[in-house]
């Protein structure tokens, strides 16, 4: 990979495809960016693995980012996200979509009522819980585990009736929950689930502000360059050969070898177009 | 783990959950056996990793169970089935699914037209295509992919109108494929996929005969334990402490904690219920 500029792009990594939901909304909102998206494919899902495992798996992506020029390191995984709370490795800034999404909620949310959808291994760490509760004792969360959802983004089935129907099943059992009527705010708690935003807008209703990674990460790292905590790239840094200037470059990397990934990945950041795909050994 | 007899067990691993079907057919079928089944849940799926990893990974499970008193050896996992395809392992006959499951599918067709549902890595590795047309070169065989099933049924969804929709959209993809008008036999290429049965056979259409696992090993070992290549419990070596002496015995073992395997698995069994669960570390 020929990474020009030392400590110049910006690095996500994500057990899997999902965060490329993330990286999609960075890519948008940070058009003069370069980007180094690393799927650690070979050894997901995190989820079942056990904390240590999950902690080591991390610092080992964070290290490939760092070592290939990163200057901001994004955690885009929800799991990896819940067992690494340092704010930096290696004196590079790193974020994690826990922290952020929780303060955002918290921001959003009027009655304090706050739902989070996730899968069953993020529900039941409660990762979502405990931060938010932390930083408001007094706020009331209420989790839906949506097994589902994974498999239907993957699947390809983002927009469908089926995937509908399911998304109807989840939002339903959420609002079965107690108090669940006073809910204004639903944490999208996994990265693969703003791929199926408009069918859970549609089923919990338009009062119920959804906030998703993606989102929250670009507010804070918006809010962190103008503190100083990195260094925006200008639109001069862009490179000559990018045809369109306004379109942040990505390129792409995983840890496992699989056509399937390439076709996934370039349908997901679509009408986005990585530069080029790499497998890593880690 | 207190198992009185050497050599008295029937063992079956599998990556996961899925096995359990196979051990259902085979707990029915053999009513005076005790059962050892190794679910390898902290290290599934195995799909995605590499030939030589699954071959690592199936042979720990072996020996595991070989060493807790084993006298037979199954192999309920496509996966490890096409890497593994040895008949013995340390002098203990082995089972895998693919050979008898294409011996199965090749007697049962008139039209040597085989249809093969699996798992995306199960249809890429052709190892059920490969194995059919090694036995019978002039069968043809055709292939469809299902990854949905797998979460509907660790959803706990097997009978609901929406894995009905999700089946009859795979039973269809499958139908436009060239020449499938001459299938009369579908193998259920996962160990998961029949707890999907009711609702497959219903959307093929009731001309085309299932092949699963479980029908397929419990033929195959009634034919070797004729032969001697396995000894048979009596029902006088059924355990005294066993309240219904025409239920086999069940032990479960996972590689990984989880409440959500027990819960599972307990359903998946139903009506049969396990003696006892084990965390094993390999």
């Amino acid at each position: 990979m020929s990474l020009k500029n030392k400590n110049s792009l910006i690095g996500v990594f994500d057990s899997g495809l999902g965060g490329l939901s993330v990286l999609k909304v960075l890519a948008k909102n940070f058009p003069n960016e370069e980007f180094l998206y690393l799927g650690d494919t070979a050894r997901l899902p995190y989820g079942s693995k056990s904390p240590e495992t999950i902690r080591q798996y991390t610092k080992q992506n964070l290290k490939w980012l760092a070592d290939h020029n990163c200057k901001v390191l994004i955690i885009a995984c929800n799991t990896a996200s819940s067992h690494f709370n340092e704010n930096n490795f290696n004196n590079i800034p790193v974020y994690n979509v826990i922290e952020p999404g929780s303060e955002m909620a918290l921001r959003a949310s009027k009655s304090k009522v706050i739902g989070v959808l996730g899968t069953r291994a993020t529900v039941q760490s409660e990762s979502y819980v405990k931060k938010i509760k932390e930083l408001d004792p007094q706020a009331t969360v209420i989790a839906q585990a949506c097994p589902m959802f994974v498999p239907l983004v993957e699947e390809g089935w983002s927009e469908d009736p089926i995937t509908n129907l399911i998304v109807y099943r989840y939002i339903q059992s959420l609002r079965s929950k107690n108090i669940s009527e006073h809910m204004d705010t639903l944490v999208l708690g996994c990265t693969h689930y703003p791929f199926l935003k408009n069918s859970i807008q549609k089923a919990i209703g338009s009062h119920v502000q959804l906030i998703e990674s993606g989102d929250v990460l670009s507010s804070k790292l918006e809010e962190d360059s103008q503190l100083g905590r990195w260094i925006k790239a200008s639109s001069s840094d862009s490179n000559s050969d990018n045809e369109n200037t306004s379109c942040a470059k990505i390129y792409l990397a995983s840890t496992d070898r699989s056509e399937f990934f390439e076709k996934l990945a370039s349908e997901m950041l679509a009408p986005l177009k990585p530069q080029k795909f790499e497998l890593v050994n880690l």
